[in-house]
């Protein structure tokens, strides 16, 4: 079959004679639809973290075969962390953060990214008919950025800023804008910002920030760069909290000093609840489709990678069909 | 007067003829009777920060003079942080973090090792009679010390480390100790973590930490090194805390995937509450007689402050009578 693979030291390939998986007990069979291009992976294919296989975690698709014939045939997206299910952390409901999880296209299993890809059964959720499948295959990123409020309590009367203008960054905006709070967008892209201003969000270049220093409550950091978290810390209040949300390779070197003096709170977050992503494009609190930048069909998958890489691009999707 | 100054640049001096503090409306003229050398004054005569003046904010001293009279020839300790007292920061009862606030010995305020210095009335407290100078000299760091259990709802049932057996690093591990939760005091020299194991404590060298890797809900650096926070994120369970509680003159570069991935929180810790740390002395909840290196009369106050350089050493104070 056909897949989008990395080695952990060169840049994606198509491989067109990759072997089709075999799923174990319990897995799904899926066949993506369409498929999104994320920063991990064009950083995995960079060689962050070493990873070798099959990239790709978002996607949209059929169930070919599964134990559970209900669901053959049913669009579906699904969870990327595959845990052991046994573990303490498992059994506590961090199943995210079980050590012996493999994780879609990132760590130690196959990503979507190829013609098919298996999951367990558990980590599918069936796509409502009311959501498209450009929508559907944002369901990954927007639940990560849902995982922020659960995690920080934002609510009417809390001053929060978001830094970023990238993918995630115009995801993170949305739902943080859905808590009442009062928020500031912050970026370098003013077409970028500009999709956030349509839905009466207010917006501001990251340059004109100075005059806001130490004055938000909260500071989220979906920049992916070193910088983001430095401007996060000039940002916050003492005592305040800062979200980072993005991972890099290279990743920033925090200054512990002034998290001390300040008393602030640093609180990582990662992968997130899919039902309140799914609930939220079912029911329209959050406007993906302007993210599109570029459709790419899978056998062009390779420039779609480059193209994803641009500055100037947001989501590049690659059509399986 | 005398007065063991720092210039930013070279190591701290004692010069003989440093002009006496005018007291501001407001403060009290104090003698110190003994003062503690803290790492952060081994740091600023250092370089660290840029401070210039006099050093020195751990103190026990005698009221000399003051508005209030009813204050004078009262053994007093003091809160160090002396803020504005009407920005939004004080009026939200955070002046600790006041933007205009001066620090006693450590930003815009000379500090006690002199003859005689000044602070507000309201930063004072009255030693109660059961306290000895030894055991007041103390209140400082371990108000700090208290300021974690402020932060972080720490209680039986939680799996707590200390890192560091320091002279801020044992007065942690005591407070932390007085939670009832599982503690396990971690440090480098046996000689210094048997204080705490007389108290009953369990403690560990950190090179026997490998097989506790991602087990505690809560992990305290104290160790005021860059080693000491990685240490913390191997030991930390993922969803766990870390508490930063030292600065330094060459500030960590945290790994912001780490705290991303397993989505830790880490807590800046600075100032804490003098009251508290009072009542725990005056009911013997912590020891901190054993952790006196040595005393010093204060004309020696450039020895005693290479001596509290020195790696073995623990609390080095200054006798000024």
């Amino acid at each position: 079959m056909r897949a989008l693979c990395c080695d952990g030291a060169d840049s994606a390939r198509l491989e067109r004679g990759y072997p089709e998986p075999s799923p174990a007990a319990g897995e799904a069979v899926i066949r993506p639809s369409l498929a999104g291009i994320c920063n991990t992976d064009l950083e995995l294919a960079n060689g962050y973290m070493g990873f070798s296989g099959v990239l790709g975690h978002e996607f949209v698709g059929i169930v070919e075969s599964c134990g559970d014939s209900g669901l053959v045939g049913a669009r579906v997206v699904g969870e990327i962390n595959c845990p052991c299910g046994s573990c303490s952390l498992c059994l506590s409901g961090k199943g995210n953060h079980c050590p012996q999880r493999t994780v879609l296209g990132i760590m130690g299993r196959d990503g979507v990214f190829a013609d098919i890809f298996t999951l367990p059964v558990g980590n599918l959720l069936v796509v409502p008919d009311k959501i498209t499948d450009t929508q559907a295959v944002f369901t990954e990123p927007l639940a990560a950025a849902f995982e922020i409020i659960n995690q920080v309590r934002i609510g009417p009367g809390d001053k929060v800023a978001t830094l970023g203008d990238g993918k995630l960054g115009l995801l993170v905006g949305q739902v943080i804008s859905l808590t009442g709070c009062d928020l500031v967008a912050v970026g370098r892209h003013p077409e970028k910002l500009e999709i956030l201003a349509q839905r009466g969000i207010t917006t501001a270049l990251d340059r004109d920030m100075v005059s806001m220093r130490s004055s938000f409550d909260v500071v989220v950091d979906a920049t992916g760069s070193a910088k983001g978290f430095a401007l996060a810390v000039e940002l916050a209040r003492p005592c305040g909290t800062i979200v980072l949300k993005t991972t890099t390779a290279n990743p920033a070197g925090l200054d512990s000093n002034r998290i001390v003096i300040d008393e602030l709170t640093v609180i990582g977050s990662r992968c997130g609840p899919f039902d309140k992503a799914l609930d939220a494009l079912e029911n329209r609190l959050v406007d993906v489709e302007p993210m599109v930048s570029e459709i790419f069909h899978f056998d062009y998958g390779v420039e779609a990678m480059k193209r994803a890489s641009e500055g100037a691009t947001l989501k590049v999707l690659m059509d399986f069909n």
